[in-house]
């Protein structure tokens, strides 16, 4: 029972998104003098390389214009800062009709799989599952290992299998996952994901080549997309890395 | 005052369920190439041995067609991880209203009687309880006893008539229990449960002929039928294992 | 300003109520194969003995028949397991509509005074007060001294009284207390519950001599009536037990 | 913007308030056979010298007509028992528009200031500040210093001229505190309060004579007035002693 | 997208607002016999050098007059006293339409960015922020790094952009910042807060030359304002300090 509402924010039913709340997430040490205003990314976002753009309510709030901005919006529904030293626990901090009202097109949802926390996402992304369900938008799960319950087991087949078999049996339509690492794994967590389509985080900045590779491999080996941020807006020249990662996700 | 609703989810007062919620509360460590896939176990589900099918709402949402699919849907309103170890609780993921929409005919919820969390599951089975009542369908309590407080007791007669008659009090109308291992013990269970309809869980693989032994057994101590899972789709042959076991609950 | 309300689960101003909620409470070990059943419980409630029968809302639902049992229905709203070694805390698992809509004449709520969670169950002892009221329903305040700071003084006329007082300045309009052991300290707590009606609890099974002994010292001592469960369904013959306390309680 | 609801509760802008919500506070320790009954402390508020009773929400249910009772009433709305050694919390017990309906003029509600538990109170004391006003009655601050955090300071000029101003800046009309001890570091507390009314607590027992003198040094001190129980229904001839506050009070 | 409403609370883009709300946060400490009267506090709002007065709402209710008063309303929603050691949680006090019915043109909210109560208050913040929005009124975040966590790092770049940032993410207008101490550094967190404007706290009473002096710097390195307290109403002669600082902040 797929549905309509993934074409707004995929093409050919591949994602290609770009993600920029890191200003929450990890405050300002991963920008410089360009990319530390939100106007330079979103210019980037509305290249046409992107299917997509995923933001925290504020900034999309202040920058992002519906009519005007061309990359579809996709809020952010929870977030924190990385100042504590804590088992994770990410609050809600935006409404699903909140997001429609400031154009969203689908949002994201983060689970700290593993994480004391645990259940209290669960409860809250389940309730998200419904309301974006019920107003005809997706939910993607931003499905991350984290706590001491599952360390050192983050990029683990076992952990990355259940995490994205969790986003399927509450309700997401799209998971965001780490990589595990090699095309066999990471074909049994997409197995595990069943009629759920599974994107790929980028992660922290990597060689350019490099992560071309690893686009190629991830791709190769069965996922439906690519959720990138720092490797492109972090790039000298975000402009051309976008244009390829393009090319691997739609041409492949 | 016996209610028409369970109906819908019995043959002849005996009820013979599927359970396939093992992705959200175990992972992926149950499933082989072909049990991962959710269509195959419906298809066994859809072979007219079953009663019922048990799922997660996310499972529902993207596999059950109330038109399409034979077996009557069973939503489990919660469920959790396996992954941290500590007095489990088990948060409600689905509503009442919503298992509905999805198709369902009987909810179910797991309390774990003897956790530190006891409470806040109980509050939330009464409330689903009465939920369920106004709606007109069925609450199945999974009554599992756990936590340090009932430690080496989980099968006692002592605990699982507990367990029963708890269900009983708090408004279900079915009781999933684990067997006590012996028919004496358990009548005195079933005893506790009063009007209740009594299931008893399948619980891991056990080897076949065991198992059909032990299904007999049940049977004949008065239980009101199984919630089978592992059992049946880890089989080399899930539809010889569905029909035997239909026979013994309903030809008994 | 007494109403009216306290007319259907008294007569002449006195109170003898059957109480059978142990299921719940205490599990399976206060019961044989009889009194397991509540179907011979309730049977012995309809005897013309007793003035009212407290259920918890489950084992309404499945045989407490409105328009055919006698005894008028209190329905216990909150309750908890004997399972663990805390200090006590008993959540609501039936709502006063709820309870009404079963067909409750009176509901019931145990605050366990001196408990670490006196609060929570004083917060929402208080909310029911209200809504019994505006129902037009009393609401029966099971006052029970718990928890380490008032350990060893359970039965002592200081917080005995205290728990009396407590129940009639948060409005309840029955108090089920424990007996203080004498009359004269007994007194002091009757005259600090005011205008409350002042019943006691039976406690576990006692020698029937003894029992009734107790009974007529109770009344004496100025009590408005009995709260009794395991002297009456746990003795050999409950009618004549059920016989004998209507007189001690209404020809006093 | 001052009211004109505060009229009446006072009489010249001067506020003579009989407390008896001790039955709650403190249990029974504080009552004779005379004042533990509820009908003899209203017939002593009724005497006419005072300007409102307080009283927790049972004690008005059962005592208090609004058509007969001639002292205004007063509800604490908040309420907890002294069995706990612990930081202070006391819970919500009776809601505004409740008071208002068993014939409350105003209401109260006790702050613990420097309990680990103010934030809880700061809360429910602000969202019952919001809801007297819509309600037009007034709000009175049981301003008590408490906890660890203040210990040994309970009566000073920082501590009580904190608590003076906490209930003006969170919006009461008026603030019961305990007196300073002196009347120089007392009018830096009223200077604190601002515009809002000061009353005086009355505190346990004392001799009659050190009482009064104690009542003038505070009205001369500046104070609006006196909040009293022991040291009135306590006495041998608790009408004298109402006579006598009363011009201490009013013809000062 | 930036609003028209932040016009109420400014001048040519530059904000001057008067903070009188630490009866709440320190208690009387910073009290001299003139300032502790909030009429006296109020006048110099209303001395034309202002753009704004923020308050609690208990003092705005007593004193604010929509009418008559000049200097625009802030109502400061949350607050706590100092005298709990612990790390910081500042709780909801009121309402937004609560604030609005006071005459509020903008409402203010301190979050303490590292304490371990930071999801708490960034919950509320981000729910404030939408309400804000829909009532047309501005929402300025008081962001105050605090607690082990951030212990010595509460003026560094790092900290305090990510504090400013973090304003912007959750959807502030106005951020409310203590100044890193030089230029340089500032510029930095002026650009993480992107299109926020973003406002000096004044802190504690300095030596009014280099008051002056620290407040033309952080103009110079590029803020939108200042918000000051104690360093006005304490000076010697707080009308010539406000008019000092307007020249500063609007002649700039």
């Amino acid at each position: 029972m797929e549905r309509n509402n993934l074409k707004s924010i995929s093409k050919k039913g591949r994602f290609l998104i770009l993600a920029y709340d890191h200003g929450m997430e990890h405050g300002t040490a991963d920008f410089n003098q360009e990319n530390i205003n939100p106007e330079k990314v979103l210019s980037l976002a509305d290249s046409g390389y992107f299917t997509g753009i995923a933001l925290q309510k504020g900034v999309a709030e202040r920058y992002y214009q519906p009519g005007k901005n061309k990359a579809p919006l996709i809020i952010k529904l929870n977030g924190k800062t990385n100042l504590l030293d804590e088992e994770p626990y990410s609050p809600q901090l935006c409404q699903v009709d909140e997001a429609i009202s400031l154009g969203a097109k689908a949002v994201g949802y983060t689970v700290y799989v593993g994480s004391k926390h645990e259940k209290k996402m669960m409860s809250q992304f389940a309730k998200i599952g419904r309301e974006a369900d019920q107003a005809g938008i997706p939910l993607i799960g931003w499905m991350y290992p984290r706590g001491k319950a599952v360390k050192g087991k983050e990029y683990s087949r076992e952990i990355l299998s259940y995490a994205a078999r969790l986003a399927l049996e509450m309700g997401a339509e799209v998971a965001k996952l780490p990589y595990t690492g090699d095309p066999n794994s990471f074909s049994w967590v997409i197995k595990a994901a069943g009629r759920l389509k599974v994107t790929v985080q980028g992660g922290p900045k990597t060689d350019k080549k490099d992560f071309f590779g690893l686009a190629e491999e991830i791709m190769t080996a069965g996922a439906d997309g690519l959720i990138v941020g720092r490797n492109v807006w972090q790039a000298d020249d975000p402009l051309e890395v976008a244009k390829k990662l393009n090319e691997i996700v739609f041409n492949f």
